[in-house]
């Protein structure tokens, strides 16, 4: 067996304790104030990677390595505000009388062991492993090798804490590329893979995983300006939604205008007054990640909707209009994990969604869409409670038929 | 572009309309109708296909076959059940208050474009139709060559009904095998397989695509009889839940008994007096689907929930005790889509559940799990409606908080 398989098979074991009795909320509390504790040893390790990443990593990459005070208080405010959340696994979804003495329960339960793959960010070790916990999912992590010191000292802080509960190995590190490829293969024991990093990571991943994979590749979003948009409101909105931090999913990457709306060029000189390059007519379905934006001047909304469908990531796809039947009408028919109405895309985030912490965002059309909190890690179960119920009863000639009396 | 592609692009098109504005509790209606209608037209064509597939089907298999008026009658009463069910599309799920005039709603929403591939049974075709359509879902059908002519018939009336609501191609048949690997292979138009039917032909299916499968492979489902169980009940339930209807997933297959239950060989002897043959500390894991029993006797609980954890397929898995604290705990502990407390695994079944109709039994651990009615094939998405908001407002030094308060 190989060494992650083992590791795999170690975090098996350890979901189906972290999941039944362990105390999620006492190690989530105990996992802050270790991680407070522990910050020494963090920055120092950390100051390590980045000594050695230092010309060699992009200046935004360089950037999201670091993990200062800063990031170690958001990280441990995340931890606290998860510990303080009502214990979700468990929780009763639905509650159902077949019949007397017959009862179903629809429960909330975690999913089982998730694997993590993600790029630099060092906090994303801490978040997802807090995630992970509250949602009573274990989790494997492979972050990036510019990484490694800083991933390796909080890992080894959180696998003391896991030690202590007796739930050892419900977080893991893995470290090497290999391992990736072993653990996408691993369908009988991961249940899910969140990847967290660039097009190009994610694309491999869902290409060469039977696993489900929560999370996007792209973020194609787009800003349609109707014939009746406040001029002042479409100007504000693309602005924010291209200019505001372009390097993300949540940015707008080209913006759709009514032929009719009358403020056409007063809108075009705010977007290059905030720094955007205006394509015409042209790089539709492109993630710039930049200060550049497709523009396309369309006959109807039924034109914008085709063109969204046609070219945009599903991710997230904003209206400017006065019009309430048009907006309406667009937010029913845009097939997008968000649909807005004056308002920007880049609003499309976990934290801003008040999730408390994201996992990521996801464009999949199964089990999770849009920002994805700790909901996204869970699943349910069906309990039924009897007394001696056997199913001869409710067959045949004299069927007893069922009540199905919903009680919650 | 192929055919089969051609099919899933006019697919997509019509899961566009039948989501948006289509009076999908009319369509139910009118097909209901029309399938009542058709009577006599869809029997002439299910006594052509059972004529070519005499001597040639196993009897089982020639029974599953067979489309008489008791089978269009539940068809007909399902998809009137169905119209009468409220709709589920655009059912707001949660509503919460980023900001002043800052709305976000989580609303339900289908998922696309459905591809069930299925086995024998023609009335599968209307029953899936019918939960496509009100789930707002367009579905692409593959059944067996053996009913193909049953097949076509329905769907032809299915088609009429469709086209006379203006979403012709929301459900369509496609008829060759190649067709399946074309389907498979479509993940950028295709959301869902379903696929009904053999071990061999789901785990081939699971094998062959990147596209999210729900359903079951197979079914090893266990009765675990407590140190404490009630010697009546345990016979009982052990009977029905493997003699009632051995053929089928939820019908169990290994029996797991404490040493210490003192009722052990009138156990046995019951189910021998079913017809059951067991086979002692032998064929763990092996899904016989016959009258026969895998059986062990184990030394705890925790030695028998190991063993399901190890052996079973996370279906449905049953514990008869009057302990109540045991009990309690194997509900917890046990990580399958139905934990039993003195009752059959034989419940496991969406009519019996109450969800009027079922798609299937699923044992993922993402998306949907235990038997899947309308609300596996359902999504989401969020909306916000703001008036001019943009993030910029919320960001850096000046940041306005969010209020984040949830109103549903």
């Amino acid at each position: 067996m190989s060494e992650t398989r083992q590791q795999a098979e170690r975090a098996r074991q350890a979901f189906l304790k972290l999941s039944a009795d362990a105390d999620r909320t006492a190690i989530l509390k105990d996992l802050a104030e270790a991680l407070r504790a522990g910050a020494e040893s963090i920055f120092a390790a950390n100051a390590r990677d980045l000594e050695a990443a230092r010309g060699t990593l992009a200046p935004p990459l360089y950037k999201r390595l670091m993990f200062n005070e800063p990031k170690l208080r958001d990280v441990v405010d995340g931890t606290l505000q998860l510990a303080e959340m009502p214990d979700p696994v468990g929780r009763v979804l639905e509650t159902t009388e077949l019949d007397e003495g017959l009862t179903l329960q629809k429960i909330q339960t975690p999913i089982g062991v998730i694997a993590a793959i993600f790029e630099s960010r060092p906090e994303v070790v801490a978040q997802i492993a807090a995630l992970a916990i509250r949602s009573g999912n274990a989790v494997l992590l492979k972050g990036g090798r510019e990484a490694a010191q800083s991933n390796a000292a909080i890992g080894k802080i959180i696998e003391s804490v896991l030690e202590r509960h007796g739930v050892a190995g419900a977080v893991q590190l893995v470290s090497t590329r290999e391992e990736v490829f072993q653990l996408l293969a691993m369908d009988d024991l991961i249940s899910l893979v969140v990847p967290r990093g660039s097009y190009d990571m994610v694309r491999h991943i869902q290409q060469n995983t039977k696993i489900p994979v929560l999370g996007h590749a792209d973020g194609v979003c787009h800003v349609y300006v109707d014939e009746v948009a406040d001029p002042e409101k479409a100007a504000r909105i693309a602005v924010d939604s291209k200019a505001q931090y372009p390097a993300v999913c949540n940015a707008a990457e080209t913006l759709l205008v009514h032929k009719d709306f009358p403020a056409r060029e007063q809108l075009f000189a705010a977007l290059r007054a905030a720094g955007v390059e205006l394509r015409m007519e042209t790089g539709f379905g492109e993630e710039f990640l930049d200060y550049i934006m497709s523009v396309r001047v369309v006959d109807s909304m039924d034109q914008a909707i085709a063109h969204i469908h046609r070219y945009g990531s599903a991710h997230t796809d904003a209206i400017v209009t006065e019009n309430e039947d048009a907006a309406k009408r667009f937010l029913r028919e845009v097939d997008s994990a968000g649909v807005y109405w004056n308002a920007s895309t880049r609003f499309s985030d976990g934290f801003r969604y008040g999730f408390g912490a994201e996992v990521g965002i996801s464009t999949n059309k199964t089990h999770a869409r849009g920002p994805v909190g700790v909901d996204g890690l869970m699943i349910y179960k069906y309990l039924l409670t009897g007394n001696g119920h056997i199913v001869a009863t409710y067959s045949g000639e004299n069927a007893r038929p069922f009540r199905h009396r919903r009680v919650s």
